[in-house]
């Protein structure tokens, strides 16, 4: 029965679809070529993200590094775009101060020093350090469980690694982030003094990783200090509590909550010759965290969005549909930029497709799509002229999280999805860095993308809903 | 008419494939889970590759190091093997010597350092360097033209780099390495003095990379040293040259060919429960260039191979067909080993397939095949079993080097294909290291490998030839 149903949309999907797709022959084939040459050889992504790498470093939200992003991006997209505009949104600024300092100490007073990152958002400990005893958890189920008698006074030891066996990355990142987004909350209500938990990586380490966390409901008076500890690390703590569970673990972290400030999302469009009011997004997060300097978590989305709208400048393409370049702010704490941006534009203008690049910029394998059935169909007809290029990945499922907002509207929401394996190697730490990029990969995606719209631009999007 | 043949085909494939097919269903698809799974959480391919590449290192033909790997791989092949042995191979032997040094010099006498290394197989140069103008090249095809009074007395300098806009880099290298395994010999018989080759390499960057070259039926005494230059450097000398043809250039290794030793193929199989008599072979090669510790080249193919035998024993399937390691020996500049092979068993053993890997430890993709339409049908049922693996290129095309050889008797050839954007960044240069090399993407190469194979063992292979 769910067979039957399926064919009946897809040959709707396709009866639909048809007008739209009879011209997607030799000409699209030649011009996908066209479009992958100048990426492989003219572009300019690799350039500009040394440059926000290099020149300008970490951009967190508030901070001059952002700035710095905000008027280099906007600058180079003026010599692109049609024009190009600043969005003013309210961001919080958070800062690291000085670097963390941990170690656990053993019976025999032996201090095994760790390494340790404050997470984005947390609290100070006191300008003394913070000393407990450890409780080890595998997750936010365990604390009821454990209840206060066990966690109170305590640190509580958040331990449950990625999913090794998950081919999808992000899942296994999904399977676990709620540790450090909503560990110190929960602990908290328990009377944890705070919150160690192991970094989100697949690969045994030295690194911390950050990331955003939140505290929920909780009263300002009952926050808790919470920070990352490398893989290696979280092993070594885990052993030694088995050996030792009345271990003490010291740590001193000095970040700061300073309130909100004012940024900018950077706004950029080439205006669509025939049907300027279907927009089409693309975009990447300016913002990254404080560790490295944020290349592939988002710079390379960044600059492949930027690269779009050079690559039809400078290729002499005069797109039907608006293009607009959206470069986020804040997106790795608070998401501010996003809602902004839909607040004020989503009804306004019409978003026929939003397209994010926020997976790194390693080699391209295609695109997660949150879109109809019918939709999906016009996808599949387009699979063939991807080919040579060894995409393969155009199936239905999350976008990102900065066009998130813009869902509604029959709008067709997608994320590039690059190969994965080595992402969260990378993702939130100090090795976050430029020569981690490769520059063809980077170049493949910002092609690939470039490919994707250049087909939504000649065609548009079908707007039947038929799921 | 070619599409009508071609239907005709694939229903005949089909028709032949259907029998062996029939239980290609949910007991595959968990077995491939199991596989996946395994690898992903008890390989011993990295620490094996971890000891390959930081105790042993790189592993030219005839070295100490070379042997070591031989010692190394069988003593850990024989805990998972039925048998293991070692098959004798001459193979040359040549050296590097002390690092080879190089500069221009200016009409002003200011002198460039440049970053060159010797290729692998050159002579020396004369012992206080080899100093003569420079005339460059893009091919081979140019030297006819420029004759004999443009060349004699010069060193020639083939400049013509990968093609970056092809999205296969195996075909951008075979479109360039005839400058390198060629160029001294052709430029030899017009007089050159020395050959300069621009590096093998997709990326711009102060790396030299060596490789094979051949004097080809040159008598010995016409043999000139032959160089490669890193890319960055090659640029600079295009540069320069083109300010001033009149440049020299000074160059000094003191690289040497010793003739032949004997070293060794290193063979394990686990034998057949039902058909001993159908082998399936599934190798890479032991030896590597010098500068780096060969881990992508071809250490990642080397344990991948050991790790299909030790998955299959550690998960206690017990294989209907004879699966054989093979590590081949000398594969870089000469492939004695893989010849050895084929000379002594091609015709001995009944090999049904033959997995090569040797593109590198990256993210799979796939595999290339040498094999029939009828074969290929067969292949392509299997498609979806890969698809949660992210598996998706399954084409027809060439193997690999060292299986190359086994070609005939209807036996399946194939070659593992990782993702290639970043391999001819360390692709024979002094960064093929194992820091190069990713755990998770060596694992699932693995994992890959072993899926692929333990269909073919299970279903065998269609000997009908359809084409």
């Amino acid at each position: 029965m769910r067979n039957r149903v399926l064919l009946v949309f897809i040959f709707l999907g396709f009866a639909f679809a048809k007008a739209q797709l009879q011209q997607s022959t030799e000409s699209d084939s030649l011009m996908l070529r066209s479009i992958y040459d100048y990426n492989l050889t003219q572009s300019k992504s690799y350039d500009w993200l040394d440059h926000l790498s290099n020149q300008i470093g970490g951009r967190l939200s508030g901070s001059v590094q952002a700035q710095q992003a905000v008027d280099f991006t906007l600058d180079e997209l003026k010599k692109v775009a049609d024009t190009a505009w600043l969005q003013p949104v309210q961001v919080p600024k958070w800062t690291r101060g000085t670097p963390e300092y941990a170690y656990f100490q053993l019976a025999d007073d032996t201090k095994v020093k760790v390494n340790i990152c404050a997470l984005g958002g947390s609290i100070a400990t006191p300008e003394t350090g913070l000393k407990a005893k450890v409780i080890e958890v595998q997750g936010l189920a365990e604390l009821k469980e454990l209840g206060e008698s066990k966690i109170k006074g305590n640190i509580v030891f958040y331990n449950r690694p990625m999913e090794p066996t998950n081919i999808q990355t992000f899942e296994a990142y999904g399977g676990c982030v709620d540790q450090r987004y909503s560990g110190a909350a929960e602990a908290a209500k328990y009377g944890a003094v705070a919150v160690i938990v192991r970094s989100m990586n697949l690969r045994m380490d030295d690194l911390p990783h950050t990331g955003a966390m939140s505290y929920g409901d909780l009263s300002i008076t009952d926050y808790i200090p919470a920070a990352a500890i490398s893989t290696n690390d979280a092993d070594k703590l885990h052993s030694a509590l088995n050996k030792d569970s009345s271990l003490e673990f010291f740590f001193e972290q000095n970040c700061k909550n300073w309130g909100e400030v004012t940024s900018y999302n950077v706004i950029a469009q080439i205006k669509g010759s025939t049907y300027p009011d279907e927009v089409i997004v693309v975009g990447g997060h300016l913002d990254s965290w404080d560790l490295g300097d944020g290349s592939h978590d988002d710079g390379a989305g960044v600059v492949q969005s930027m690269q779009v709208l050079e690559s039809f400048k400078s290729m002499n393409y005069k797109p039907k549909r608006t293009i607009r370049v959206v470069l986020f702010m804040n997106e790795e704490n608070g998401l501010r930029g996003a809602r902004a941006y839909a607040r004020d534009m989503k009804d306004k203008d019409n978003h026929i497709v939003a397209l994010e690049s926020d997976a790194g910029g390693f080699s391209p394998r295609g695109f997660s799509f949150d879109a109809s059935d019918a939709q999906m169909v016009q996808v599949n007809n387009w699979r063939q002229l991807f080919k040579p290029y060894l995409i393969h990945y155009l199936e239905k499922g999350g976008s990102g999280a900065d066009v998130g907002p813009l869902k509604g509207n029959n709008t067709v929401l997608i994320g590039l999805r690059p190969d994965s394996q080595r992402y969260f190697d990378h993702h939130h730490a100090a090795n976050d860095t430029f020569d981690a990029v490769n520059k063809r990969e980077l170049e493949l995606g910002a092609a690939t993308m470039t490919s994707l719209l250049y087909l939504y631009d000649k065609y548009g999007v079908l707007v039947q809903k038929l799921d």
